[in-house]
C-alpha cells in the first residue's frame, strides 16, 4: 500500500483473514482509502465485531466514513477531517471541532497534525 | 479553476456575487471541490435557494456533498459515487444505482460515463 507522500506499508493480510479475537484495537486512517473499502461488506463487519468486542477503534481524517458505513455513530461524539463534517452529523452523530474527541470506545481525530493526541487517547485505551 | 486532467475553466463570479434570479439551473460537478465548498455558507444558501425557486439541480459523484450539507436529501432518491452512497443514505435518501436518477427537479449521476444521461435530463427540466 502507497501513502499520499509515497510511504509503502506491507499488507500482511486480506480483509477476510482478518480474525477480530487477535486483535486489540483498529485504527482506521485517512485519505482516499476509506471511499474506496467502506462498501465491502467485510470491512463494515470487522468493524462492527471490533466495536461489539468494546475494543478500542481509531479513526482520522476520512476515517470516520467508514464508522458511518458500518452504522456506528448514532448518538455519538466524535470529530473527522472538515470536509466530512456534514456526514458524520447526517448520520446521527455530535461533531465536535476538537484535536481529539473520545466517546466510550471510539477515538477520532481530524487531520494528520492530531495524531499524537489520537494515538495518546487510544493508547491509554488499550490499558 | 483546473480540473484533474488540466483543463482550465475561469471562475467569472465568487460565491457572494452570485445573484439566484440570474440563473435558470445548477450544476454541481463532483471531484474533491465539494468536500472544499460545502462548508461556506453562501454555497449552501444559493443551492438551497435555486431549489426553493423550483430551479433544476445536477450533481455528479461528489456533488452530492453539497446537498447533503444545504440539507435537501431528506426523503429524496438519488444516485452518486459510490463512495459516498451511505453518506446520502445516512442524509434520508434512497440511493439508487443508476445512470441518472431524477426526483422532482433534483437530477444525480454517479461518474463522468453518465453524463450524457444526467445532461438530457437536466436539460429536459430547463425547458
Amino acid at each position: 500500500v502507497k501513502g499520499k507522500k509515497g510511504y509503502m506499508v506491507r499488507a500482511e493480510l486480506s480483509f477476510d483473514e482478518v480474525d477480530i479475537d487477535e486483535f486489540v484495537g483498529l485504527i482506521l486512517p485517512g485519505g482516499k482509502g476509506p471511499e474506496h473499502i467502506r462498501n465491502i461488506p467485510k470491512v463494515t463487519e470487522i468493524v462492527r465485531r471490533m466495536h461489539e468486542a468494546g475494543k478500542p477503534i481509531a479513526a482520522i481524517c476520512h476515517g470516520p466514513q467508514i464508522l458511518i458505513s458500518a452504522n456506528l455513530l448514532g448518538g455519538k461524539r466524535v470529530t473527522c477531517y472538515h470536509g466530512i463534517r456534514d456526514d458524520v452529523k447526517a448520520a446521527g452523530a455530535e461533531y465536535l471541532d476538537m484535536e481529539v474527541v473520545v466517546d466510550d470506545k471510539l477515538v477520532t481525530s481530524r487531520v494528520p497534525d492530531d495524531l499524537p493526541y489520537m494515538m495518546k487517547e487510544f493508547i491509554r485505551l488499550l490499558k
